[in-house]
């Protein structure tokens, strides 16, 4: 099955540096693989090499006259930047000519232009934002990540839903474990928003298995596919763990780095330290979808080098491959009839 | 000056086989330490060495009939056990007998006590926990982390008054750099709560930083003294980075058990290895302070060791030398003058 994927090439704070070595990459490794490269032609063609006639009909140029800065705001990139490779990128997929876009641009641009451009899949109130953390059991899906600051429990619900769906493909598992985050197990914990979204999740068809607290992202006693909670805090808490590595990380190279002797024994444990590096290696979790949207966007890291802009290309991959967009719409769409009957 | 501790003897997950110990070990350290030992004296004198001649003037046992369980609803604890360990202990900081209280036990059921036996600070609406993260830096504070999950703008501005104070005479900075909680550090980012507290934190006299995220509190961009958020975010960011830690011991402990020869390896990275667990040690950070209350509790985590509880209990000590709660019932009463006259 061959699928179509459009890079916003002019994306993230190193543009076509990143995207252009990354979109050749993932094309040599998938020959089933399409890519359209928006953004400026002549900046694109110069990192282009000369022969490329291997990807001749799997690679193509989508000219883009403008890009959207890191910290413009989305409503004046909305407004102001119709030709922007980001808003091209999305275009293509609204058109029926890509089957996801793929950007390290600005996440409130990209997710203003998405809604605008994509429209919401009818019954969904909220787009949400979804990637994966590492945990001790392999990996957790969390949503919302930052789109949504202030939640009702229906939009909880309604986030777990699309999540439910999106983990059910990707992973291949009939029945996600859904958790929602709280500050404790027990029934009386939490605020109301949270208590009233664990009763319609009682009463769904999900595999729902009660609260679950922060420490259940990496490490909790029990494996959980899916955890919901609102962007305030599913921001903050993917953040603190972005901090709490970085901290361990710079702890371990001090101690490593402390004198002469603990640097020869860095050197003798360097192959091992590499090993445990590559576990927990954040470039191996890059890319977040946007759920909600009739149509699939992929946003990496703004940072993103190669190699984790390559994993966020994979994840557009997969997700086109396992029809997650089709999926959910069928999903809401089901749940939608059930109520209105009811 | 000399001071005096009581402590909740039975409470936490291992009751008197850590908080004896642990008791007696700063007894040891510091000549002008007095401890009340509250709970069963039985079980208490059992533990006890026969020999106590060395503390005879500066430890007692206060017998207390009754044990607060760990999974006891706070209500129930407060209505069915007058006589626990738990009460009496903060009963004797209420009392004058002792300058601080320091409990292992269920944590609701000690706020909801430490409230109603100490009754809050005029002007300050809610208590709230405070304790300490590493850092990159050294180490950040941080308030609310669980008291209240639903927090106005002004609950988080008595917060950072209080906090402030701690920070201030804990650390013996002037002007401790104070930052806010969010999903970005934009003026347009955040709910509205919080976008108010901003407002409020600005026209203060604190040294208000403006809007950190949540990789702050262990390694953010530039050293932050305080953090201020709501408890359901604070709860949910602190238990993040636990678990974030969690995995990432596991991971290094995977990487060096893989095979015998990365277990050699390990043997002789050991003493580096262990350099850099001590400085991440969570014990080292055991110990979180109840604010806005006329006394001063300390919470130690359910499952401390020794160690760790004897954190707790040095964290009393400093604070009740540091003056902390005369210190904020101060500022508070102050800044209540200046809105009146206002």
């Amino acid at each position: 099955m061959s699928l179509t994927i459009s890079i916003d090439a002019m994306g993230g704070d190193y543009g076509p540096d990143v995207t252009i070595p990354a979109s050749l990459d993932c094309l040599k490794n998938n020959p089933d693989l399409k890519l359209i490269l928006v953004g400026d032609q002549s900046v694109i063609k110069q990192l282009l090499p000369k022969q490329l006639d291997a990807y001749q009909d799997r690679l193509r140029i989508h000219h883009a006259s403008q890009c959207v800065e890191m910290d413009e705001s989305p409503s004046k990139a909305l407004k102001n930047k119709k030709d922007s490779s980001m808003r091209v990128a999305i275009n293509l997929v609204r058109d029926g000519q890509a089957d996801a876009c793929v950007s390290a641009g600005n996440t409130g641009a990209l997710m203003a232009t998405a809604r605008f451009v994509l429209k919401m899949i009818p019954g969904i109130d909220r787009p949400a934002i979804i990637s994966t953390l590492p945990s001790i059991y392999g990996h957790t899906h969390v949503l919302d990540l930052g789109a949504n600051v202030d939640c009702t429990a229906e939009h909880l619900f309604q986030f777990a839903i699309m999540g439910n769906e999106l983990v059910k493909a990707v992973e291949g598992i009939d029945s996600p474990k859904v958790g929602l985050l709280n500050i404790g197990e027990e029934d009386t914990k939490g605020n109301e928003q949270v208590k009233a979204a664990a009763k319609l999740l009682e009463n769904s068809l999900l595999n729902y298995i009660g609260y679950v607290e922060g420490n259940s992202l990496n490490a909790g006693q029990i494996k959980v596919d899916l955890i919901v909670t609102d962007g305030f805090v599913g921001n903050v808490a993917l953040k603190s763990i972005e901090g709490a590595a970085k901290m361990i990380g710079t702890a371990l190279k001090e101690a490593f780095g402390k004198n002469i002797l603990t640097k020869i024994v860095g050197l003798i444990a360097y192959p091992v330290l590499k090993l445990f590096k590559q576990r927990i290696d954040p470039r191996l979790y890059n890319g977040a979808s946007f759920l909600g949207l009739r149509g699939l966007v992929i946003k990496s890291h703004g940072g993103a080098d190669v190699l984790a802009f390559k994993t966020a290309i994979k994840l557009a991959e997969v997700e086109v491959k396992k029809g997650v967009i089709r999926k959910i719409s069928e999903q809401v769409e089901k749940i939608l009839a059930i109520r209105e009957t009811s």
